[in-house]
């Protein structure tokens, strides 16, 4: 069913063109995303209740629900369901929580002080995906880390449903984080609310969030035009599983259908370390597929996607390890021992009881991460990413004689005579 | 000298036009600069000789000075110009050893354990201006983070001098990284060359670097184009300096004039407490302009400068937060009190007797820092810039009874039952 490859017929052309992926951008579509932009800028909230008659078929008064309107939606949900949210909320909150630490001083010569302080960024924006897919766990992922970081002005954008409203699970989360005001926009539009401001709607310093290739395109465009920063560029969500001798086929095919629902464009890559697996993997998946809802979808995306055959868990390793991927999945007795190997992915999930699954929603790790070989550079959403880190130094009088001369023999090198006098006048 | 505002003047209109800056992006720049990564891209290593003839003006055999070569420069330079680079190399080494550490493992349920693992981005590409001003100092402020991370490898490149050659301090802080390489490339085909690489020189993960505004709109366009991810986006350098009743004009003026030199585009913002201090600042800098090398560059820059009167160190304080400086000076022997107060800064000299100029150079903090108001989203380059961090996570048969039915419903209600069955499959 997937395509098979072995690792060892792969040159070293082979295995670059089998990682690459999502390097097409269409320019088809940036041209539409720009007329959009440029609306939002012109004519705001006007603009922003055109395009929700226009993509999400609905007329909307006000272009937000307030807290009565949050609350009432919220309380329409179970009681299980309320609770299983309030468990990830947990979870994600206790494991954010360690990711910031005030730093020590180090006095680098005696007499001078540096160290480092953290701020929150002041505003920030959280795009949280709805149309086919509600995801409120999203919410969690962005509003958890953005209020541990104490974050002054937190600005939800979401589209709204049919009736004009929000789902009923993103209200119990907006809820959770005490955020008492979602704005109903969706698409590229709500990045360019935030990144411009409207009427309705405040500007932020960075905006983070994942979507469909508007929203993404939206993101990238106005990195460039203005001076709101974004989380990561992003494209289709994707899972490499590496898998031995000691896997469960069983499993290891429910790990790669978890990936492949998520849209057509999505890539399940399974690298194990013998045909014989490939071949039981791919039988389980066969009778997975047959019982999934969304199995036309899978099917498409696992079209999209393909198998390695390696010799050892370390070739394994190696093909991963140029592939990057967002989702790692190591399904081996031999977990512990490939940790320390694992040199670029988004988020790492060891051994035979891990799926993905629980760290996209409940164990506590962040669900937004790099795709496309961009865990190659980047990291992964966590508190880092909504605050700024300034340094602070103060230099005393002896410590003003300790590093006075470096300075000015620096600055005189460089033929930066100000910078050597803004050193020697203070000497006197 | 200085155009003077008073705060209690200015609304919030009128502080966000002085607070604007480079706002306007030059798209004549931008046709140059897409040219020139075309050229690099199809013609690699004979495009840049080609680059090399016409803009540095020289005849390139080779692209590269190898470590011989760079010894023997490095020998070039006098002792006490080794001692100062080597003061500097300590210093910033000693500051960013620090920024890095382990993190703990979280149980965020029992037998539900999650960590984040350090990993240094494999490939940089550093870009060390050369040209009018030589920086060997920018070297070092990338460098060492790269070595600290432990970037597997490391591109420098910098635009040759018209002998085909760099200059003697670059090879001797080259000689400090133990780096034995340097590619003897400038301006927007050296940052097209590290990120889609060519037949001498490797393509890397992220660039690095400050450089002229042909550079920056490489770095920009490539991070569109490519995987190449960027340290941040760069403007012209500035400065604020919030200076009370105990400040010493002479300094003040000397603080200025030092962000003054660096080109005619540098903003150099006083705000002071009284119209008394601004006067005597400004006789301060008539008569220590007169006197400076780069005066006319210096006085350029001072027209493109102004000063904010306020009425009191909480209300500059407030100016300052508003424009986010790159460097912020605080002269008042209030500066305790103030450090809490900072939202919005690159990095911050506090007190009378630390001037910017020794956190460019030696005092340990990194210079690479967010300008044009980058600083309310972006921190300055650090040990930070040079790692990714991934999150790993195991949960054993206990913890997937504790964690599983929270995963399930929560994948329930977004409608991702693959998600759950990864889930309920193991349960079994």
């Amino acid at each position: 069913m997937l395509k098979t490859y072995a690792y060892q017929d792969l040159d070293a052309q082979a295995i670059q063109a089998l990682v690459n992926r999502n390097t097409d951008p269409n320019h088809a579509i940036q041209d539409s995303v720009l007329q959009i932009i440029e609306e939002v800028k012109q004519h705001g909230d006007v603009a922003l209740k055109s395009f929700a008659q226009k993509f999400d078929k609905v007329e909307l008064e006000q272009l937000y629900l307030d807290a009565a309107e949050i609350e009432a939606l919220a309380n329409s949900i179970s009681r299980d369901q309320m609770r299983a949210l309030e468990i990830a909320f947990q979870n994600i909150y206790k494991f954010h929580q360690t990711q910031v630490r005030r730093e020590r001083t180090v006095e680098t010569m005696p007499g001078v002080s540096c160290w480092r302080e953290l701020r929150p960024i002041e505003k920030v924006g959280l795009y949280i995906p709805g149309g086919s897919a509600v995801l409120p766990s999203t919410l969690l992922m962005l509003g958890i880390p953005a209020r541990i970081a104490g974050c002054r002005e937190i600005v939800v954008c979401s589209p709204p449903q049919n009736n004009g409203k929000i789902n009923g699970f993103v209200a119990y989360c907006l809820k959770l984080l005490r955020i008492d005001k979602v704005y109903l926009v969706g698409g590229a539009q709500a990045v360019a609310a935030m990144a411009f401001g409207t009427e309705s709607i405040p500007k932020v310093n960075k905006i983070f969030g994942p979507g469909n290739q508007f929203v993404t395109k939206a993101k990238s465009l106005i990195q460039g035009m203005t001076d709101v920063s974004i989380d990561m560029p992003a494209g289709p969500s994707e899972v490499l599983v590496i898998a031995d001798e000691s896997c469960t086929p069983a499993y290891v095919a429910a790990d790669l259908l978890a990936q492949a629902e998520h849209g057509i464009d999505s890539q399940a890559v399974l690298v194990c370390t013998s045909a014989s697996i490939a071949a039981e993997v791919n039988k389980e998946l066969e009778s997975q597929l047959a019982i999934l809802p969304r199995k036309e979808l899978a099917a498409k995306a696992l079209k999209n996607s393909y198998t390695v055959i390696a010799k050892d868990l370390q070739e394994a390793m190696d093909f991963s390890n140029a592939y990057a991927p967002e989702h790692l999945i190591i399904e081996s007795d031999q977990w512990k021992a490939m940790v320390n190997k694992v040199q670029h992915a988004g988020s790492v999930f060891l051994g035979h009881l891990t799926p993905e699954s629980a760290g996209d929603y409940a164990s506590g790790t962040n669900h937004t991460l790099p795709t496309s070989g961009y865990a190659r550079s980047y990291s992964g959403v966590s508190v880092d990413s909504f605050v700024k880190k300034i340094t602070f130094q103060h230099i005393t009088e002896q410590g003003l004689e300790q590093i006075g001369s470096t300075v000015e023999i620096l600055a005189e090198l460089e033929g930066l005579h100000a910078h050597k006098n803004a050193v020697t006048i203070r000497k006197k």
